[in-house]
């Protein structure tokens, strides 16, 4: 979110996601009730013309669309679980890491919404998944969660720690960081390992003129032939349902928990979303309005 | 090489490719005169049992294997277009780059014996090719071999020029040198662009516990949805012959050309291998022994 708000000029809304509850309507298609969950970005009420956001071309979920039918489960889990996150973790998992039964699996930023999602997809395929993040309670959290092994980068060393849980090496890790922890998993990576590139939080404070430096990855990348490639979930737009019900599938069945970190107040926005760069929020981080 | 050989003890004999004459044989299949194209190492004579060879499972072009029948071309060829490095530029170019017409593609270390034949079978195949070496000379004959642009990144600005040649970014990205021109050039890169790590050349002195630090490059890779792979060109062992009879049916169709440094003398294969690790060799550097 850092780095696309760089793109546009300051002053403009600030960008983000929202469960919105229709309160007005002068379209008998959308009508008063009814959820609609769209970037409508900072702000606590919106004007939308559907037909100006229908015609809004390629991307699928750039658009507003119905909240899915997720019963008594809470709204808000269209912005986590059974929304970006979820899909996020979903087709990442998916697509780019290509996970088989028995395979290692490291997740970085591995307590936030995509990387605890990642984590529990990877134990039902059946690979031994190990999560790195910044707090012990976050630790605790993953492993009830059913990761198979936690590191907390702050108190304990990420190189030796990974040697000892998995002295076979690595055949993927989910990245959500960039950056130095990144460098040392990806350098205990096995043949043909493969990398997902989702975030980056490590170097999204840094102006994009003195991004830090970090040991050079093409040694590794090419003795152990890795393959490493970024992603933005936009690109399986057409896909978005057999995510979405996928999820929800896992959550049905018990086999997919989440965790919200839920503020209240829109006046608190701000501080909810630094507290969440800042690692504070565990699970997705909400804004009750 | 140099860091495979940093997997062995000291004192082994150097790892090498040579193509052999047999000069005495107890074998008949294996007459006397008949060339083979083998990893012998650095020596004048070897004694090999092709049964001890061809047991040698799964990798074929480990094995010694007789010259293919190239006609009236210098034997040298099987260690250069018609070898290892032609079937490296081929399939790393083919299977990892993946190019299309009209794309631009920039090549580092693109006067070596793979970086001017992955150029050239990119101009064959309708792109837009950027050669970066270090020298005049090269560039001069990388611009007889048909590359658009040639940039000597040991006086010019390679970000700056890039920008002036490719000013709608770059597709695909042949990567043979590792550290900050490869920084540089990937953060110059297209939505979707392709990496193949073919080398790394300019971290092979470095001790493994100091290797050289760059530019972290995942936020570019987020970004623009990069994809990075690094290969060895053995993965391609089942294929090996098809990369061979392409490469030969473009030299004979005057679609490839290639040029050898050649050192004269077993006595000076070590001056012969620092000189091509210093970018003192144009093209493939060939010992004569």
């Amino acid at each position: 979110m850092r780095p696309y708000v760089q793109r546009f000029p300051v002053g403009i809304t600030m960008i983000g996601s929202q469960v919105a509850k229709i309160v007005e309507s002068k379209n008998p298609n959308y009508p008063v009730g009814r959820r609609l969950v769209g970037h409508f970005g900072w702000r606590t009420h919106t004007i939308i013309n559907p037909k100006v956001e229908e015609s809004k071309s390629e991307e699928v979920n750039s658009r507003p669309y119905f909240l899915p039918n997720i019963g008594d489960l809470p709204p808000s889990l269209a912005l986590g679980a059974l929304g970006m996150p979820g899909n996020t973790a979903y087709f990442g998992l998916m697509e780019i890491c290509k996970p088989k039964p028995g395979e290692v699996i490291v997740i970085s930023g591995a307590a936030g919404a995509v990387g605890a999602h990642v984590g529990q997809i990877a134990k039902n395929l059946g690979l031994t998944v190990i999560g790195i993040c910044g707090s012990d309670e976050k630790c605790k959290w993953l492993e009830e969660l059913g990761f198979d092994a936690t590191i907390n980068y702050k108190t304990a060393p990420i190189a030796a720690t990974l040697r000892k849980i998995a002295p076979q090496g690595i055949d993927c890790y989910f990245d959500n960081v960039g950056g130095d922890i990144s460098t040392t998993v990806i350098y205990q990576m096995r043949l043909f390992g493969r990398i997902a590139v989702c975030g980056s939080i490590s170097t999204y404070s840094a102006d994009s003129s003195s991004l830090p430096k970090s040991t050079v990855l093409q040694p590794v990348i090419l003795f152990n032939q890795l393959k490493m490639e970024g992603f933005i979930v936009r690109r399986w737009a057409k896909r978005w349902n057999e995510g979405i019900e996928q999820n929800l599938r896992w959550i049905r069945e018990g086999k997919l928990h989440y965790r919200e970190t839920v503020t209240k107040g829109f006046e608190n926005m701000f501080d909810a979303f630094i507290g969440m760069l800042n690692g504070k929020n565990i699970g997705k981080a909400i804004v009750q309005v």
